[in-house]
């Protein structure tokens, strides 16, 4: 597929090149949108201007919207007369002609309002009202409503009379006389039944919906859990005033999937970030650097306490440890903190089973706790080392059980309690939680040592 | 949406508790399928092979297919007599229904076919034999297809006879007499012109489709880039034998996104895995202790390392920044992975631009290295030490210079690697990239320490 795209994209470019308009305008015309677009977006704006301007005006309102690179689309703009351009804007499916008002400086808004039909002018103020997370925000308008006293061919001619875009036949929205809905009938059913059959009588009235300021994730869920083409979104007064697609919803759900990576992985993400190879160094550095010095200096911080707590000469041996008492409790406390993001995110568990995750890890951890005791021992037999005593292997073996169990259970509970204070519970990164364990870990391991020291005196350690 | 769906099963389980089957009926037919089936899958088997007896067999299947625990189905399954069961089997859709042939034990599978009409048989053994993962494996063959000669009319009537269910009617596939897929309309276009027009004139033969043997992520990719409700699947010779549709898309985005997350933290998961609070302690102990107990053996590897490379008294004001470099270097490292790794997922960059990433990380790492350089000297400056000099601040900066430019290029070169020995990028775990940059930082740090006191004598270290 990809192969056979380039192959096409070089016989344009030559097209283009040798000023051969007909087999150009030929091979557009057949291909699909999303291809035409990629390859006008690789030409310079000359030959942008001067292709589009040789198609009709729906299909550069349309190619104009699937332009991914927004610098290009002001540029663009700037082009144009502001009358030519209006034409293009109203051809734009509506969701992406408010997202590109949107990213107009304000003065160039305003100047462009006024060369805009009175329904498009209305619609774009409208949808540029709604937060842009929310259902309003992500919404479009083209969609076709019709009465519930309506029978199908009446219905047939509303819809024509609507001018619908594909994205909207999926569902028939049926509405009273005050634009509430009262139910939907999916297309296929006025395909099938006789002209005269009632509205009324075909309507399912079991719908799922979200309202305007719903966010756009739980949307999207609604969509992927009632596997829906198509969602309502109603205002206040249960009025439709959009609809949501399947498409939106693959588009939320994989820049969600991007944006808790980046979150576990300590890096800020923008919803609208370019392309990889296009985000400047500076700005892949300011993405990272936070959590990349944080951890560096909790890094000098913890190392730090080290030095002064463990400053004796008896601790030494007992120094050559705590890297790996660490590591390990940054492990497990990902893993576990990863595994509940995920359970939370795919709604398998809510924040009331609680009591059931944390029960959950505190037996995995356990079970794991005890693996890693034995292996302790093990590692001792092995490996003998003039430094280690039985009692310094206790100490160690202990510490990394207790590590491991309150590694887990904080690894576990932070994406909890993110949610529960109405946070992402994606906000408790990696990072942030080998930093803690590891400070927990040294605790753990100072306390073992000085809870077993006087247990059993200290000179133990370095004789036998 | 959540509230009252709870709502509503509260209602429910009373009647059927009080046995007010009517009432419990006429509110499951007006409740979506799903709602239903997730309702069912909380009762007693007893309960529900009452309540599904109630409904009509194309209910049933529907109701059956959505059952998502596989357990529950066999269970089902050997409660019902062979030939019971091949009605309601019949009724599912058919991706559904071989996924469940598949779970069947395979003298099941053999009992079961001689009670299968012909049609249902034939469609179960044909999508068995394709591999899991692939277009084949996925899709299913509920689709119409109407001939390139007929006009809108017979169209119509040859839809009606292909009994079609909902999902498949986005678009109408044409095909030519040999069943060799030509172009598609979408069914508004059936709704919108007249009866008399001929097919051919409102053919769209610019259309996008996989083969039965293309991998299913590449699949779902087709459908997000592209935009459709559904993707025509063809055999060898340019048949369509089945379509996958935008909710699978969605599903095996969401899957992927799970898969890739576990990957990347060192969690073995399956793609069938039961829900989190399904899982067993002991089976969830079985998805992380791989990483757990490497992460710790790696642990006590370098550390035992450190210990006999480090064990001079004049290298052990040294030892108190092994952590500090490590952890440092994980995770500059392990955030330069996720980075690669997603746009590599998202199509942003290809293996051939592999020059170009490195070039980038490269960028990045060395200004996020000239920053904690600078760090370093402000920390001895704000937390002046007895142990700490010129020379050994020199060596600690030098070191976390290195490790952070090297730890980089390691993060962001495991997940290309991977995809060039065509494995999955993913694979480049987190736990992994942590366990080589710490030895990596080791070395570098002990170099550092060697090649600095060997151009200056060692004991300016403990003077001064």
């Amino acid at each position: 597929m990809k192969q056979k795209g380039e192959n096409k994209f070089i016989k344009w470019a030559r097209f283009l090149k040798q000023q051969q308009n007909k087999k150009l305008l030929y091979c557009l015309e057949r291909a699909s949108p999303i291809e035409v677009a990629n390859f006008l977006e690789q030409q310079p704006i000359e030959s942008i201007l001067r292709i589009l301007a040789m198609l009709p005006i729906t299909r550069q309102g349309e190619l104009f919207a699937l332009f991914k690179d927004s610098a290009l689309q002001i540029a663009f703009y700037e082009q144009l007369s502001k009358g030519t351009f209006a034409k293009l804007f109203s051809c734009m499916p509506s969701d992406l002609r408010v997202d590109f008002y949107q990213r107009l400086p304000s003065k160039e808004q305003t100047h462009l309002l006024p060369y805009l039909s009175r329904k498009v002018r209305e619609d774009v103020l409208m949808l540029n009202s709604y937060s842009p997370d929310t259902a309003g925000g992500i919404m479009h308008t083209d969609f076709a409503t019709v009465l519930n006293f309506m029978n199908i061919e009446e219905a047939l001619a509303k819809i024509r009379e609507d001018a619908p875009t594909q994205k909207m036949l999926y569902y028939i929205y049926v509405v009273n006389e005050h634009m509430k809905l009262v139910g939907f009938i999916p297309l296929e059913q006025l395909v099938l039944c006789t002209p005269q059959t009632k509205i009324s009588s075909i309507l399912d009235t079991n719908f799922v919906y979200a309202t305007v300021d719903e966010d756009q994730e739980v949307v999207a869920r609604k969509i992927e859990q009632y596997n829906l083409a198509v969602i309502p979104i109603l205002n206040q007064e249960n009025q439709i005033v959009g609809i949501v697609s399947y498409d939106d919803a693959i588009e939320i759900i994989r820049a969600e999937q991007v944006e808790d990576m980046d979150k576990f992985m300590g890096i800020d993400s923008e919803e609208d970030d370019p392309d990889y190879l296009k985000i400047s160094s500076v700005q892949h550095l300011k993405k990272r650097v936070k959590w990349a010095v944080g951890v560096f200096m909790s890094g000098i911080v913890s190392h730090y306490f080290t030095h002064t707590k463990f400053s004796s000469q008896d601790f030494i041996p007992y120094l050559f440890y705590v890297g790996m008492i660490a590591d390990t409790g940054g492990n497990v406390g990902s893993q576990a903190a990863s595994v509940v993001l995920q359970a939370l995110n795919r709604g398998q568990v809510t924040l009331s089973d609680w009591i059931k995750i944390i029960a959950k890890e505190l037996k995995v951890s356990i079970l794991l706790a005890s693996i890693l005791f034995f292996l302790v021992y093990v590692k001792i037999y092995i490996m003998p080392s003039e430094h280690r005593t039985l009692q310094m292997t206790f100490i160690i073996a202990l510490s990394i059980v207790l590590q491991v169990i309150c590694s887990t259970i904080i690894g576990a509970s932070l994406p909890l309690a993110a949610k529960y204070f109405n946070g992402d519970p994606a906000v408790a990164a990696s990072p942030a939680i080998n930093t803690i364990v590891e400070l927990v870990g040294l605790l753990i391991y100072y306390a073992a040592i000085m809870v077993i020291s006087w247990l059993y005196p200290i000179n133990q350690v370095n004789t036998s």
